[in-house]
């Protein structure tokens, strides 16, 4: 039995994950070794990302190199199986309550498209339009219209439409799904989702409704137009790690109606311009980067708001050198900036102070602006028949090609 | 604002009645007028009685004239609206949880059929195979199964195929039904529902996400193929009081987002053969008459198990008459027995000691025997295709008509 504690953040003093929340204990950086200890999931490490490399024969992705991607459950197995020649899905997802993604919220996407890329397998992407309507008091009408929005951010990514399925919890729930919701909801008791989400007697039930909502698209048979007949088809989930309570309840269910559990691949956070102790702030436009940012926001962005670990004077720096630990232009060149070499030059010259916090950020300047320049001109590309198509419920016959 | 009682049955030391409990206080009677100040319904005169007769211009159905239908919330809106020319639709249910049903399942559709006729109004009939499934611990598969089985008995109840609509909550949740679900939810506290239907910790949560399932049916934008563009028709809901809670709780949701109340007309709980002290129960077939019994079953079960009001010896009986009041015969008559002339005549005589025990169950055994194989040939009348044309997702252009 795997190990699943609960966790209910009005009884912690420390930090505290769970989907709608996430801060490190009293003001300091989020303690991983910590959250893996506590969540029970264990540490991808280098085995797996050589492994991968190996079954995949493709250059493993930077965020999977670089430990953005840092915790698992059970990939291992999904790995065993898939060099016995048995494919799986990946389902990712995203609750779309704002209008403009930042780019933290591309992560788990971007990286899901290499996975899909790199082992040619198909992907579920559940936009749960129903639970931001329940969290933020948004109106249905408004949830799917964001829904739809974020899904032309989401296609913008460059998945294969031939490999993936696209649906609106407000669209889609019912029929199968709906049976895989009843029988999860028949396994999870009230003081278990308090535990594990830590909801309260004066939460509205649309909250306590909502886990199996998420937990369903772990199983192929919620998917009958396109896993009909393949029940023992596994599923990967790469997600950041807070949402790590709903899979926990997944795994601990499944098994009890006869499923699979899921597995996962589990992210850091992205942090905020203002530092890792800093939070991304819908209500703060200068804690992030946006997708919608123009090249002179993102200059004026990383420079005006970018926390760094240079010195005061550059007379200190050159002595001293960059405080890497807690620098913002360089965690974020450690997600962005591709290229290995150029990444530990400067990580190398920045720390021993050759380097100024202005060249660096002038670098990464450049970086984010390309990445968001790229993801613009491809979401204008998407036009609203191809979000028909992504979303509509169809067969997908080449999806193991 | 109207009077939404919390109860919880667990804190009652009174009579409990909610959806799945009903006892009286130390093995005593209902008591009607008490539950009708808890639940803060109405008490249903001798004037609707008479103004149904007069809008409907036929003669108010037995159950009606004799205060089988006993409650009601807002029906005088319903009849207000209805004298103006505006029609409203009719939703009623069953939870199918058996094979078979008894003639307490039957009331609310020999009623509800009554009112479609005599109103010519649509309907929607809820199976709720989901609340089974989870209640009863039956598979998805085996709740379908029943809902179906159970469907083929409603439609031998005689409903107008050009004006029902059955559907399957396995099937139909989804859509402009599960949004409305949503809304439900977000309305309702987890302690709201605790306070209603007195659920504890220890519940699972799917127990805890149904209320908004059997709510929703009372609006009319759930039903898109039926009702689109009338999203201001009222609804009336035909059931036993028992019922009730859920309704409360959608009454009081319903003006928040943007719908009419469901108005209501409840029925008293039709009593077990063993008195009206006992429950009838599944586990024990000699505490009801089921529709799928033989003349020689009903003769039986009601020779050898209606608690009667006669008394010990034929000549006490002579001396002394019936108590009629605690007479299941006599209360099984007064349901079915058509003609108010001869029910009058006996039970005046029976209460009188004139005629005996024996001579009204003869009655009683003619009268059901006769519903029991009318309902059998009709019952056997109903095919597949039928069950299927009932729940086909379809518009119903003539349901006004």
């Amino acid at each position: 039995m795997e190990k699943v504690e609960d966790q209910n953040p009005q009884q912690e003093e420390d930090q505290v994950v769970n989907p709608w929340e996430v801060s490190a204990k009293d003001g300091g950086k989020i303690d991983y070794d910590k959250l893996i200890d506590k969540f029970g999931c264990q540490r991808l490490d280098q085995s797996f990302v050589d492994r991968v490399q190996r079954l995949t024969s493709r250059p493993p992705h930077v965020f999977l190199r670089r430990g953005v991607f840092f915790a698992h459950r059970d990939f291992n197995d999904i790995l065993d199986a898939y060099e016995r020649g048995q494919k799986f899905y990946l389902y990712t997802g995203r609750g779309p309550s704002s209008e403009a993604l930042h780019l933290g919220h591309l992560i788990p996407f971007m990286f899901t498209k290499y996975l899909q890329d790199a082992f040619k397998v198909p992907l579920v992407i559940q936009l749960t339009d129903d639970e931001k309507c329940m969290w933020k008091n948004l109106s249905v009408e408004e949830s799917q219209r964001l829904a739809r929005e974020n899904a032309k951010d989401i296609i913008a990514c460059g998945f294969d439409i031939s490999k993936t399925f696209i649906f609106s919890d407000f669209d889609y729930v019912g029929g199968a799904f709906y049976k895989n919701m009843v029988k999860v909801a028949k396994c999870v008791t009230y003081n278990k989702v308090v535990g594990i989400f830590g909801f309260t007697g004066e939460d509205h039930i649309g909250k306590v409704s909502f886990p199996p909502v998420q937990a369903v698209p772990s199983f192929p048979s919620s998917f009958p137009h396109l896993f009909s007949g393949k029940d023992d088809l596994r599923c990967l989930i790469p997600c950041a790690i807070d949402q790590d309570p709903y899979f926990r309840m997944t795994r601990d269910v499944a098994p009890r109606i006869g499923y699979h559990k899921p597995a996962l691949i589990e992210s850091l956070f992205f942090p905020a311009l203002q530092g890792e102790t800093g939070k991304m702030s819908a209500s703060d436009p200068n804690s992030a980067i946006y997708v919608t940012d123009s090249a002179k926001d993102i200059k004026y962005k990383v420079n005006k708001h970018a926390f760094t670990g240079g010195q005061e004077t550059i007379e200190k720096h050159r002595q001293y050198g960059a405080n890497l630990e807690v620098d913002i232009p360089i965690k974020y060149l450690n997600f962005f900036l591709e290229d290995d070499a150029e990444l530990e030059h400067i990580k190398k010259e920045y720390g021993a102070g050759r380097m100024l916090t202005g060249e660096v950020k002038k670098r990464l300047i450049e970086v984010l602006t390309e990445i968001v320049e790229r993801h613009q001109r491809a979401r204008a590309a998407v036009t609203d028949e191809m979000v028909d198509a992504f979303m509509a419920v169809r067969p997908l016959p080449n999806m193991f090609d």
